[in-house]
């Protein structure tokens, strides 16, 4: 696949455009996994390929130049960018001291850059290095349409499992087993994998938000909490469902609304302009506002993209206004220890007047018979 | 799960011991997924957790200290460490500003350490700050019982799957079909997750050594290369198989034969004391002897552990002295460009007289009809 070369230097100017200073080059350089930097991807646009010890250079006339191993010679090629093929570990350093030597100003990405790499770096250059981690997350926070695009497939495979899985789940099936039948219809939609760790918890277990998948078997009166993602071409979607084992008690069906209406209550204040601590806020003040007061423990959501945390957030402790083209999750829920939790989540797009829902997945309490 | 305290300290130790330099202690510090150091996981056994933004200090008595958000505290706890629990980004440079403050030398894992949370470590101290990272790798490399019962486990779903397979593989099946089956058995046996993206290339792309899976459907004729790995317990396997799809060909066997042939000579010279370019350049020089001379164009293997690659190879280019209780994948290959490739990888444990096969999926050549 031959990428699009306009989209590539609008992206690299979207970066050079956020950062203040002047530069002479901006130098994104991928270490081991899982410590690769996901800006690669982004300047590149290129699917296929791991690209440890890569790097690519980029230039203020929004152009850049890839360094890779004489493995991925042909996956990079693809970029459409000039590629420098190497074998030995001297010839990365030759590489860096030709292209650092005479900058006097270069910008690296500290968040995705291991202090390892930063080091190379400075050895091969006395050029000021500048900190653009800020401009890059600001950048990369606004989707183009190729973009846009690729998270829509990731997004419509998620919401299609999410309403298929109802009809494999039953009492005794266990909870990991779950999470191997999620990932196996994605991936027959067309996910080249998970976008994270599977969580399916059920039980007592759906109360702790980051637990993923065990050995218990599904009982009658359970909350199953599924929340999952596809990666479809470097992109990442995250959905949560959760549903009842059983009929839904009175207290079950009180908490799964609750979630449910703070979710409503935070996707009508969406739109550009707004700001993400307010969206939050207004899904926290409603569950504080019911008997399930403190119950919602994290932040209402977070920017998806090349990464499941793409760098911004709709949380209190966060300073991000909304602007058309930011992709994040909205996910609300209620943890209560030791008896369960309910988490719902969807992926929006924010427009000029709202949103686009891009995980359409039925939402309403579904209790499993 | 609690976790065995002596175990812990004994990893503990292990890094300090292979550190030249006295220290006040270690800090590893994460940054957002995926740059997770992964030996936060090494120290604290821990599982269960994604532990964005969390630390780890280590003491030179072998004890540590765990800093992490107040969503994941009870995942934390069962490290057996004190905890701090914080909700706030303040809180995390004041833990940092008492814990460092009065430290002379501090050290930190350059390699799995981003250079934003360097300038964090740096703004909290002026302690002289210690690159650590070649002592991780060097502790990390050598693997103690509790982390070999997980590797076992991880290349038994792997090698029963890369058997049980061969009944699913026949012409038509698209190869990302094949790659979610693998994923969808390697999960029913107890996998948490696939090692890394699941290759499986068939005709031409198996020329393509980090192809990963497309749309092409299994063809008569075709070569199809299999690489894949379990993630058990953060633990990670890799194996390869190559099976031909119909009768196979004189050209097809012999290359075949000639890496199965390659891989036997390099299983044969090793054994704790011999160093890791030999054990490369017997596969090597077997394949540079036929007539596919110059057509095995990488290292010939890495080691596995938390990370698919746990830093440290069995290269030309790597200074590795083998020792007992190393674990590396043996994997010779030949790639003709336009053609098709074979490569037959194993995990094998380093043992003072030879090694210990990880994974005994059979490997004589399979045709399949």
């Amino acid at each position: 696949m031959i990428w699009n070369d306009d989209i590539m230097k609008e992206r690299i100017e979207r970066i050079f455009d956020c950062v203040e200073e002047e530069l002479d080059g901006i130098i994104l350089y991928n270490s081991t996994k899982p410590h690769i930097d996901l800006t690669f991807y982004y300047v590149t646009g290129l699917i296929e390929g791991e690209f440890e010890g890569s790097a690519v250079m980029l230039y203020p006339d929004n152009t850049g130049e890839i360094l890779t191993s004489r493995l991925e010679e042909e996956s990079a090629k693809k970029a459409g960018m000039p590629v420098t093929a190497i074998m030995k570990k001297d010839e990365r350093e030759s590489w860096l001291n030709k292209n650092l030597d005479d900058m006097g100003r270069i910008g690296v990405n500290s968040t995705e850059l291991t202090y390892y790499a930063y080091k190379n770096i400075k050895k091969a250059t006395d050029a000021e290095i500048i900190d653009i981690s800020d401009a890059v997350i600001e950048a990369r926070n606004i989707k183009d349409e190729e973009e846009l695009k690729r998270l829509r497939k990731a997004c419509d495979i998620a919401s299609h499992v999410a309403e298929d899985i109802v009809g494999f789940i039953e009492p005794g099936i266990k909870e990991y087993e779950l999470a191997a039948e999620i990932s196996y219809r994605m991936k027959k939609l067309g996910a080249t994998g998970d976008a994270f760790e599977i969580i399916a918890s059920s039980g007592p277990n759906s109360a702790e938000p980051h637990y993923t998948a065990g050995e218990k078997e599904l009982e009658k009166g359970d909350f199953v909490v599924l929340d999952f993602g596809a990666l479809y071409k470097r992109y990442r979607s995250d959905i949560t469902r959760t549903y009842v084992i059983g009929k839904a008690t009175g207290k079950q069906k009180r908490i799964y609304n609750t979630v449910l209406n703070a979710q409503k209550a935070a996707l009508d204040v969406i739109k550009s302009g707004a700001k993400g601590s307010d969206v939050h806020s207004k899904a926290a003040q409603l569950i504080d506002s019911t008997e399930f007061r403190g119950k919602f423990t994290h932040g209402l959501g977070h920017s998806i993209g090349l990464s499941v945390h793409d760098g911004s957030g709709l949380s209190p402790s966060l300073d991000i206004t909304l602007e058309a083209n930011m992709v994040y999750t909205v996910e609300p829920g209620i943890y209560i220890p030791e008896y369960g939790g309910v988490r719902i989540e969807d992926d929006i797009v924010v427009t000029e007047d709202g949103y686009e829902l891009l995980t359409d997945a039925d939402k309403e309490l579904t209790e499993i018979n």
